[in-house]
């Protein structure tokens, strides 16, 4: 046995309980482990023919291409107001998605008033209120201007939100964690457009406005605006989508998505907060002591296991390879723990490169399963040490009123015959 | 005045000829750049009522999502076969995208027989020929196997062939260099699975093959193969569109994009390569000897201005943000030079992070045009050294019967009136 072989070896053995095995294992050690897994091949002569589709020529060219007939599952799932389908919101299916970008028809949503059709040369942004000059711009004045790109998450303040509830939900990830996308946006450089303005010194907010029929408005620090705000124009390469604030959306990377004003119109600056129905009524949090957090602007580090997940079986006993999400609005992703058996001991996760600040971070840990019922959690660590809280320290600090920045440690149950369901454990 | 102000102030000036300016000012001093733009803003009593989509709800929402209806122009050019409309190439159209990421319903195409449908319950991929397992894979059973991510470019050999035309092709530049678009690609690394099936010593080449009605095959070294190969099945989060490959394709970072198989269904190692069309008639290069380059797998590092390009106007001088795309198969694009005095001078673009290996990287640089006609270029620098050559070199070096890999410096020429288009200069 050589050396090499030795640390293959030693690489193979558990390092923490319910099968866990080294990060490092699966790039630096594939056949050992698979020839290991009884991974299902079939021998040449079950070969069959050509199929039908190489028999005739297949579908012609298309202007802008559409997913399979045959992922017709990988759907945003839409819960909207029956009486105003305008209103609701919709889920990113994180569970039939990998690596970290989010692609545009599948960005979750959360809408008022419906998606407004604008056409973008009759669209203007307004800067006005405590500034020196009031500026207004039509998109192809932004588009002159220079631009910055950047990739990052935009969460809403209330995914994840059913965590609160006394009984864990059982359902897709996604339609439990999917107010959480990941994107390329690029725009210009907000602080670009206000030193053109010309902040007046009492200016302490902007008061953000969307052209939709709602009329969406919200407050942001000028703080924040002058650091790293982008007066978004495309997502992942193309125009915005309607949906996500087309021709005009606000990114501020790392907070709560209610910030990220879409469909934007008007920026007006002032010496204090509109106190607006999206940030007195709805995203504050009510805590223990009868008091409401609020302007609890940031997305503390969450992470999420996407596979396996509930809905999903595992095939019987054997190899596997963990896989998740983990993303945190103050940096980068620091480290990702994963257990398997239920907290007690821990194995670090690898991390998939690049890792960005205020981006989804894919971890991939392998894993032997050895068919006992076990439960599976992940913890991440973001870059200032802040460590993802177990669901039983969050509810103490909280308490149970709460409704947004639910960002506690997941648990996934799986059963002897490979079914996962999802526990407070 | 201070300390910042001079620094600024000496920012301001031009490092080149034709009005190039620092790549640092945008970011570091927006203020003073933008007001002496004269950028196109409008005073406050310009302000139009409520527009006519506030007034009324908004489209309902969508299981997912497709472009504004004002992003037509955006869209895939197809130049097919007349008689065979799945036999020709689609462009991504470049000079309407900004960032990295090409969204999937705008990648670019290559197909020989159409565009197989393809059940992804049918399909699988047989590993055979100098192996010591033959082995068999459904879709399912690879979607078991451990997965990494990769953001890398896919460029067709044959990109930006209307280069070596005696006169410069006049077209936007997604119609000249299209063939070329970056996307996240997720799956499973082809090192994991051939080291299940065991190559045997003599194992030099692997024979791909794709379900099309074309059964396109062609010849990939081992090497490759084993270093940094995907068996891809996630393309920007998502399964991969049908036109990629669905349900699976080949991802070789850098190298050619036939090399790249689509609806990958066979790989047979092999002693030797298998002669097929698209190693032999195909993808060599006839060189001015009379010999034809074979086997020339590596895209050398390329880089276009994508702002502006022929068939946009600039709307009279001032200042301006050049942008463009950068790339080498070779790895890391270590530096963009920009030249605005037809190669007379040169000025470092900044270029956009992630600086990612075999990706696109976006570069950006501040300009002030004085309104006289001038020709722009960019030349691309990657990790090892390498620099993007002049036109007169690379026609010098390869004779004008090439076809593929054509990679020289590109020249746009601004006429007085804002009119851009290609030239040789």
């Amino acid at each position: 046995m050589s050396d090499n072989d030795a640390q293959d070896s030693n690489m193979a053995q558990p390092v923490a309980g319910g099968g866990l095995l080294d990060r490092r294992l699966f790039l630096k050690n594939g056949l050992a482990l698979s020839a290991g897994a009884a991974l299902a091949g079939h021998a040449l002569e079950s070969r069959a023919g050509e199929p039908s589709w190489m028999k005739t020529p297949g579908e012609p060219f298309t202007n802008y291409g559409r997913p399979s007939l045959h992922e017709k599952e990988a759907i945003r799932w839409i819960s909207a107001n029956s009486g105003a389908p305008g209103n609701g919101i919709s889920w990113t299916p994180l569970h039939k998605l990998e690596g970290i970008i989010t692609p545009n028809g599948l960005h979750f949503e959360r809408h008022h008033n419906g998606v407004p059709q604008i056409d973008p040369n009759q669209h203007r942004l307004l800067i006005h209120g405590l500034v020196k000059n009031s500026l207004s711009f039509g998109i192809d004045d932004l588009l002159r201007y220079p631009m910055v790109s950047r990739l990052c998450f935009v969460e809403c303040g209330g995914n994840s939100n059913a965590g609160w509830h006394e009984e864990p939900i059982q359902t897709p990830v996604g339609y439990f964690h999917g107010l959480a996308s990941c994107s390329e946006w690029t725009g210009v450089p907000l602080a670009v457009i206000l030193e053109e303005a010309g902040l007046q010194p009492d200016a302490r907010w902007l008061i953000a406005e969307g052209a939709d029929a709602a009329a969406m408005n919200i407050s942001i620090p000028v703080e924040k605006a002058l650091d790293d705000a982008i007066l978004a124009l495309y997502q992942n390469g193309e125009r915005l989508r309607p949906e996500n604030g087309y021709p005009l959306r606000l990114i501020l990377p790392g907070w709560e998505a209610v910030l990220n004003v879409k469909w934007l119109r008007r920026l007006q600056a002032a010496n204090q907060p509109v106190m607006a129905r999206n940030e007195t009524a709805k995203y504050t949090e009510l805590q223990p002591s009868g008091k409401a957090r609020q302007f609890t602007f940031i997305i503390e580090a969450k992470s999420i296991i996407t596979f396996p997940s509930p809905g999903e079986s595992l095939r019987g006993p054997g190899l596997y390879q963990i896989s998740g999400l983990a993303w945190s609005g103050r940096g980068r992703i620091r480290r990702v723990d994963v257990s398997a058996d239920g907290g007690r001991s821990w194995a670090e996760a690898a991390l998939q490169e690049p890792v960005l600040p205020q981006c989804f971070t894919r971890f991939r840990l392998p894993w032997r399963w050895d068919g006992s019922p076990l439960v599976l959690k992940s913890r991440a660590v973001d870059e200032t040490g802040y460590v993802q809280p177990e669901r039983q320290a969050l509810v103490a600090e909280r308490g149970r009123h709460g409704y947004f920045h639910y960002n506690a440690i997941v648990s996934w149950a799986v059963a002897a015959d490979g079914t996962v369901s999802h526990v407070y454990a």
